[in-house]
């Protein structure tokens, strides 16, 4: 066990700030990371502020990492010290349960071990997250970078890009599909960019007029506001829609935009829908709800190779640590496009033990 | 045109009732039917009281009906007098659209042509459903029933038969599959039956003690009931739900059920589902939650011969027609098993001009 600096919440009340945290020892198939970035999720947000009422503390947040090895365990083969890689949201999983045999450790059985605020599966203490200098990750959930990717830009793309990719890819989202991406943020504007790669036609749904030409730069095709009668001419036009809105909300107006057999697929909303999802609506036109979690570790590397094969990367907003409790504020605003990613240079060596 | 008699409601607050009605003449493309038995569908009942403020009167309802052919238009090949035959919820539809091209008329972009309480394509007039002595029908919608099937306990696959059977198939369902069956009434008696006979294990959900017994008969492979701690230690065990309970209720209990990956199909209620779905809870095992509507004609056929190849049908209380308002009381109280069916003959012939 070693000590590192990393800002940290240390209870709700408590903004981020700087302290000492303890990361395991390289065992023999650990890879540790220096990390130069750190993408900043809405969901760092709310288990700062404890708004799920399940965060643990001391916590540091960040599960858009990229960085570069500069230590590799004994048994690892596949990286070196300087390579770029990167990790998302998870860090650990059972590996043996069916889930995790079929590489889709985010669904594991027993549960993944997730980058902050859950228990560490080797030394049973917490597990703290990328607003730090340094993090020590198995190397089964180590994500390769290629270095063709703009590494900040790059960084987003392990929980914003996977959480948009795989159900375009599970769903075989591709060429002649009309897809819709309802809200502009984070995910959707990932799920622009991806859903356009894979051929798709795009249509974006936004509350924000300000957003309209950035939707079109992004590569929509149609730019649509989410008045009632605009909604309903629409009805029935789309095969499949992610819907990135990210508090409960009436969902019926987008089913209805689905045609028959179109599926709806709810990431960012996380409560009750309300109001209720009506079954006439789903039954006339054989419509499906659904939502998917993030993606596998083997899909988030095909996921990375795609972006650095197409040039995707996210749309970023480069800050100091020091300036994030103000960047959360203006996420609470909307205020950002489209998402910010912390250069961890910023967070200055302070701590002993390394 | 030609008058023949029905049992009619002739408005939301009155019963059902001898009534005259004019059916089409048989035109080239038609097939005169005498019908011999029409099950009574919980849809009638909403219909008949107006439940869903969108009823039109005079309503002769029933969509379950079976059948002897006593006329056949000079253009029907297939069919013939004598011929025992069946019509469920359409009797017809534009016949070009992209659905109807592929066989999913229930789907029409143009709407199909529901059996009563719709506008006849030919005529222009209401259309009558089969609590009647004839019902006049182009032969597209017309399905052949084979003799080994008990031509009573045959009726309610036009209807209660096709709801569970087109789900079951779109989603591939058979052996290895875990299904669940929640509620056992009309539809949830023949979804045990189907599922079962293509190679489910099927467990039923029932909320009344004394169908467990009958569940066990009717091929299940465990009933269980919806006390919350039952549910619980059954969280994603099950592949496939069919969720058959007719009124608004809290799906996440039975969405919590269901396995990664798994679908949860609402059959009964058409309002919206309150409580709201739970993001959370779909997330987590990337669950979908999905309708239908009956099934296309060809599928119907299908439905058909599978039943009789498989010796399936429903279980049916006959009832005279003089009996139906008592029966709606009945099925109000879930006092049935599982399905009333009426014998026509009851209907004795009062009218002219036939």
């Amino acid at each position: 066990m070693y000590r590192t600096n990393a800002y940290a919440a240390q209870s709700a009340d408590q903004p981020l700030g700087p302290f000492q945290i303890t990361r395991r020892e390289v065992g023999p198939h650990d890879v540790r990371i220096d990390i130069l970035y750190c993408g900043v999720c809405h969901t760092d947000l709310h288990h700062v502020r404890n708004d799920w009422e399940s965060s643990s503390y001391p916590m540091v947040p960040g599960h858009e990492i990229v960085g570069l090895v500069s230590k590799v365990g004994k048994h690892v083969a596949d990286f070196k010290s300087g390579d770029t890689v990167g990790v998302g949201c998870m860090v650990d999983s059972c590996q043996h349960c069916e889930a995790c045999a079929k590489g889709l450790e985010q669904y594991c059985l027993n549960a993944p071990t997730w980058t902050y605020g859950d228990l560490d599966r080797v030394t049973g203490q917490l597990t703290f997250g990328g607003y730090s200098k340094r993090i020590v990750v198995t190397e089964k959930f180590v994500i390769k970078i290629p270095q063709t990717l703009d590494l900040k830009a790059a960084a987003p793309l392990l929980c914003a890009g996977i959480t948009t990719y795989s159900p375009l890819r599970h769903w075989k989202i591709g060429t002649g599909h009309q897809v819709g991406i309802v809200g502009l943020g984070g995910l959707g504007h990932m799920g622009v960019k991806l859903a356009k790669a894979m051929g798709a036609h795009v249509t974006v749904f936004t509350t924000s007029p300000w957003k309209v030409d950035d939707a079109s730069r992004l590569g929509a095709d149609v730019v649509l506001s989410t008045d009632k009668e605009v909604m309903r001419q629409h009805e029935s036009s789309l095969d499949f829609i992610l819907n990135t809105i990210p508090v409960s909300h009436d969902i019926n107006p987008y089913v209805a935009l689905l045609k028959r057999d179109g599926i709806l697929v709810i990431l960012g909303a996380i409560e009750p829908l309300e109001p209720g999802l009506d079954g006439d609506l789903i039954a006339f036109r054989r419509r499906s709800v659904a939502s998917s979690l993030i993606g596998g570790i083997e899909e988030t590397q095909e996921m990375i190779n795609f972006c650095a094969e197409h040039g995707i990367a996210a749309d970023v907003e480069v800050i100091p640590i020091q300036k994030i409790n103000e960047a959360y504020d203006r996420m609470v605003k909307r205020d950002l496009k489209y998402r910010f990613v912390i250069d961890m240079a910023s967070l200055k060596q302070e701590s002993a033990g390394e």
